[in-house]
């Protein structure tokens, strides 16, 4: 069994080109033995957003916090708390802090890619 | 992509053998097509708890709301908000409400057992 309490996952800024006042919190992940599934909690700052990218993993989120936007397809979904996604491997995304207040979801991913 | 509002998704109540005031949304299921992770929301209402219980799979919870215990292994480990929690499978557990309110968490699971 393992347990962390958010005061024990430290936050980290993502630096990756196109994100904008970014952190992310690695909540479960292959360090811990997860069999599967990675889970990380993504922070985004007022005026903040994940590049505008796609990649060859798919991922679930959960909306935990705020106000914000999924982009893709040339659309612009506004998102709030207890709001599910499933963004396919291979879509183009980008998540964007519609508010003042910080925007944060969870992200989980096959281990691999966590 | 798939994008899914609380309203959308139907409310279940869970009628497994020792689950107490257990509800169930299924938020990313392999019906949604999802390549690997499913993710299901739980609320247990005032004094209501899961079965005392033990699995084949593992899986990964995120506490959204309320307060709670998880027991394993003789002990009640308090949860609140933003906790998240890996059992492993074959590890038996159960989550119990500690307060008035609903206490909600989320569960991932690989998908064929969602």
């Amino acid at each position: 069994m393992i347990i962390k309490h958010p005061e024990d996952v430290p936050s980290t800024e993502v630096e990756m080109e196109g994100a904008e006042k970014v952190k992310k919190r690695a909540l479960i992940m292959k360090e811990d033995g997860t069999p599967s599934i990675a889970m990380r909690l993504f922070e985004l700052g007022e005026g903040g957003h994940t590049p505008f990218h796609a990649h060859e993993w798919e991922h679930i989120n959960y909306i935990v916090e705020g106000d914000g936007f999924i982009k893709f397809e040339g659309r612009d979904v506004p998102l709030k708390k207890g709001d599910s996604i499933l963004v396919p491997a291979g879509e183009k995304h980008q998540y964007r802090n519609a508010g003042k207040t910080p925007f944060k979801f969870l992200c989980m991913v096959p281990k691999e890619y966590g």
